[in-house]
C-alpha cells in the first residue's frame, strides 16, 4: 500500500489523526467539528493559556457551544498541546494561523512561515497539509512549499501533499457556520485534492474543488475585496449625501426594493475585523510583483483609512453646534466591537476614533456589554463604564459606534444631551442627533 | 373641488389622460402598460418615424410584445404625436427622455431642459409631472422646477406637482419588467406624492415612496454605481489574473458557492448600454459642486475606459503568437450588442475595440444576428457578414465580443484559426484560444 492508499484507508476507517495548527476563531471551530464527527484531533497552539483552557473544556470562542466543546474534550476526541513534536502523530495538518498586516500595511507572513517550519521539522511521511489562512495567490506554491521541503527534506507528491482551502467563518452568523458553509479547495496535485476532499468531508458538507491553490487563494481575496470596495463606496456616498441633505440610509432601503442586480451595503465609521480591512492588501502586495497596480483596492483602502478621521470631524461638528470644543468635553462611546453582538474589537474603527478624540483633548470613556476592557491602537486602556442615566447625562456627547442589540436606544436618546449616531440606530430627526 | 381633488377623482374614475414624453425603451413600455390598464395615453416624441410606427401599431422595442402594442393602439388607448401642444389635454406628464454624457463626459441636460420647456409652455393647470430619466440628485428641485415655473407662469403646489420616479428597466430581463419591478418615487410635496402613487399604481404593482426627489435620484445612481464599481473591480482582477495564470472565471464560480455576502459580477471587454457607463458620472458631476471628489467612481471609470485598449492588446498578443501583426490581418468580431440577446449597441465596447483595431491597420468585419448594420464611434460603417465556415476560416483572428445564445460555439471553435474569447464562451483550453 503506498502513502496515498494508506492515508485514504485511515480516513475511510476513521482512524486518522488531524492536527489543527492555531486555535483561534477559525481553528477551534474546525477542530471541534472534526472531533464531533468522531475524528481524533490534536490542537496545536503556542499559547499555553488557550491550550490549558481547551483541555479543561473551557470555551473562548463565541461561535462554539460550550457543551459541545466539553463533550469532545471529555471523549478525548480533542486535546490541545503546545508541544509541536506531536505533529509526527498526525496524518493531516491544517494551518489556521493569523495573516495580519505589519505597520506598513504589508503582509506579515511570519505565522505561516513559523507553522511551515514546525511542520517541516516534525511531520511524518505521508502527511496531508492544508492552509486555511487568507493570503495572496501563489503563497502555497511559492512560499510554503519551499520551506516545508527544505525543513523536512521530503518531497511533495511522494512524501506529503499540500493544499489550500480558505476559511469562510463569519463570526456571529446565525445561519452559516463551519459545517454548512461550502469550502473551496485547490491542491498542488490530483492526489492531494482527493485526500483533502475525503478528509474535509467529515467536517464540511460541501467541498468545491478548483484547479490550483492559487485559484482558491484568489477566491477568498475576491470575496473580501468585494466587501471592501462596496463598503468603501457606500461610505464615500454617505459622506457626500451628508453634504447634499440626503439620508443615505433611506436611499439604501429604497435601492433594496430593486429585485435584481443590487446588494445592500451600509455605511459606518470604518471597516473592522480580521478579514475585510486586511485581505485585499495581500493581493495588492503580490500584484506589485506583476507590475500591476490594483487601483480599486487602493482607492477603497484610502477611503476606509480616512473614515475614523471623518467621524472625528462629525463629533467635533456636533459639539460645536452646542458651542463646545472637543478639548475638555466628556465623550462617551457606545460599542467598541467591530460589528454588533460579538466580543471582538480587532481593527475596530471605534478604537481609532477614540484615539483621535483623546489626542485632541476629549475626555473619553466607553461602554460595551461584550468587551469589559480595551486597549487602543495607541496604547490607551479603558474599562467599560456602567451605562445608566447618570453616565448618559454626564456626557457632553454620546457616540454610537456599534449597533449592539443590547443598547436601549430610547433610553439612550432620552438621557443624552447630544448624540452622534454612526450606525443609523436612531430613526427620528432631532436637533440633538447627528447622523453619519 | 380643488385641483388635487379633481385629478384624484379623474384617476379614481379612469378618466385621466397621461402623456408620456419620449417613446424609447423606457417611455414606450410604460405607455403600453398604462394603456393596457385602461388609461388613455398620449405618447409624445420629436421623431416622426417613431410616432408613425406606433400609430400604425408597429413595435420597435424588444421588451414589448407586438400584439399588445397593436391591441392598445387599436383600442385607441394609446396614440402618439409630435404635436406637443396636445400636452394641454393631459392630466399627467411623465418624462422619459435620454440623459447622455457629452464628449467631455459631462451630463447633457438638453433633453430634460427641452421637455420642461415644452411642458411649461403647453400644460394646463392641475397637471402632475414626473421625471423618470436617470440624473444627478437635485435635478428635479433645482433644474426642472425653475424652468417649468418660468415657462408656465404657474406655481408648484397650487397649479402643478412635480415628482421624480426613476425607471429601472433592464432590457432583455425575462423575470422583471415595467409592471413587476417596484418603483421608487419622491415628490416635492405630500400632495404630489399622493397623486403620483394613485397614478403609477395603475401600471406598477409596488410603489416605494421616499421623502424627496433627491433621495429618489440618489437611489437610481446608487443602483448603477454599484454595478459600475463591481464590474470595474472584476475587470481589474481579470487583467491581474491573466498575468498570474489564474482563470478568473473559475475564481468567480468558486466564490459564488459562498452562501452569504457575495454577488457575482463577470469581466468583459468594457461596460456598455445606456445606464451603467453613464449614470455614475452624473453624480460625479454634481459632487464637484459640493467640493467632493468621488474617488471610487473616478477609479472605476478609469478602468472601464481603458478596457477596450487592453482588449486590443489581447488581440495583438494572440496574433503575435502566430507571428502575425494586427496590421493587415483579417479580424472578425462576433457580437456588437452591449449585452447578450438584445439588439442594442449603444456604448458597446465592441465598437470601440473595432475602431482601435481598424486604426492599427486591421481588416475588420463583424457578425451580429441582432444588428445588421453598425456605425462605430469614429464613424466607420459595417454590415453584418454571414457567419459560415468560409468566413471563420478566412479570418486570422475571431474575437468573441458578445455572448449571444445564437452563436454556435463548437462550430466557431472548429473553423477558427485563432480565437480571442472575451466572454468566457469557450471552456476548454487550446493553444488557439486566448481568454480575457
Amino acid at each position: 500500500m503506498n502513502q496515498k492508499e494508506q492515508i485514504l484507508k485511515k480516513i475511510a476507517t476513521d482512524s486518522e489523526v488531524i492536527g489543527i495548527v492555531g486555535l483561534g476563531y477559525v481553528g477551534l471551530p474546525l477542530a471541534v467539528n472534526f472531533a464531533e464527527a468522531g475524528v481524533h484531533v490534536i490542537g496545536f497552539d503556542k499559547s499555553k493559556e488557550k491550550v490549558d483552557k481547551i483541555n479543561k473544556g473551557e470555551n473562548y470562542i463565541g461561535d462554539i457551544r460550550d457543551a459541545v466543546l466539553r463533550e469532545v474534550v471529555d471523549k478525548v476526541n480533542l486535546r490541545a498541546t503546545t508541544d509541536f513534536t506531536k505533529m509526527k502523530e498526525c496524518d493531516a495538518l491544517i494551518i489556521c494561523v493569523p495573516t495580519p498586516l505589519d505597520k506598513f500595511r504589508k503582509p506579515d507572513m511570519s505565522y505561516i512561515e513559523s507553522a511551515c517550519i514546525d511542520i517541516g521539522r516534525n511531520m511524518s511521511k505521508g502527511t496531508f497539509i492544508s492552509l486555511e489562512s487568507t493570503t495572496y495567490p501563489t503563497t502555497t506554491e511559492n512560499f510554503m512549499l519551499p520551506i516545508i521541503e527544505r525543513e523536512s527534506g521530503m518531497k511533495h507528491g511522494d512524501d506529503f501533499w499540500l493544499a489550500y482551502s480558505p476559511e469562510r467563518v463569519d463570526p456571529g452568523n446565525k445561519n452559516f457556520h463551519t459545517r454548512n458553509t461550502p469550502k473551496v479547495m485547490g491542491a498542488l496535485s490530483e492526489d492531494g485534492l482527493e485526500i483533502g476532499e475525503a478528509l474535509y468531508k467529515k467536517a464540511i458538507d460541501n467541498i468545491h474543488k478548483v484547479s490550483s491553490p492559487r485559484v482558491a487563494e484568489m477566491v477568498k481575496i475576491l470575496e473580501n475585496t468585494y466587501r471592501l470596495i462596496n463598503i468603501s463606496l457606500i461610505n464615500e456616498l454617505a459622506l457626500l449625501s451628508g453634504k447634499m441633505d440626503i439620508n443615505i440610509w433611506e436611499v439604501i432601503e429604497a435601492a433594496k426594493t430593486k429585485p435584481f442586480g443590487f446588494q445592500a451595503f451600509y455605511p459606518g465609521p470604518g471597516i473592522g475585523g480580521h478579514c475585510i480591512p486586511l485581505d485585499p492588501f495581500y493581493l495588492e502586495h503580490i500584484a506589485k510583483q506583476y507590475d500591476f497596480d490594483l487601483s480599486m483596492i487602493h482607492t477603497a483602502g484610502h477611503i476606509n483609512m480616512r473614515m475614523p478621521h471623518y467621524m472625528y470631524i462629525k463629533i467635533a461638528t456636533a459639539l460645536n453646534s452646542q458651542k463646545k470644543a472637543v478639548n475638555g468635553s466628556k465623550i462617551l462611546f457606545l460599542g467598541v466591537a467591530y460589528k454588533p453582538n460579538i466580543d471582538d474589537e480587532r481593527e475596530s474603527p471605534a478604537l481609532e476614533i477614540m484615539d483621535i478624540t483623546a489626542h485632541k483633548g476629549g475626555e473619553i470613556y466607553y461602554n460595551d456589554p461584550y468587551i469589559p476592557h480595551v486597549k487602543t491602537n495607541e496604547g490607551r486602556e479603558y474599562d467599560s463604564v456602567e451605562l445608566d442615566k447618570e453616565t448618559l447625562e454626564g456626557a457632553d456627547c454620546v457616540v454610537l459606534t456599534t449597533n449592539h442589540k443590547d443598547f436601549d436606544v430610547d433610553f439612550i436618546k432620552k438621557h443624552s444631551k447630544l448624540i452622534v449616531d454612526l450606525r443609523n440606530m436612531i430613526d427620528k430627526k432631532s436637533e440633538k442627533v447627528f447622523k453619519l
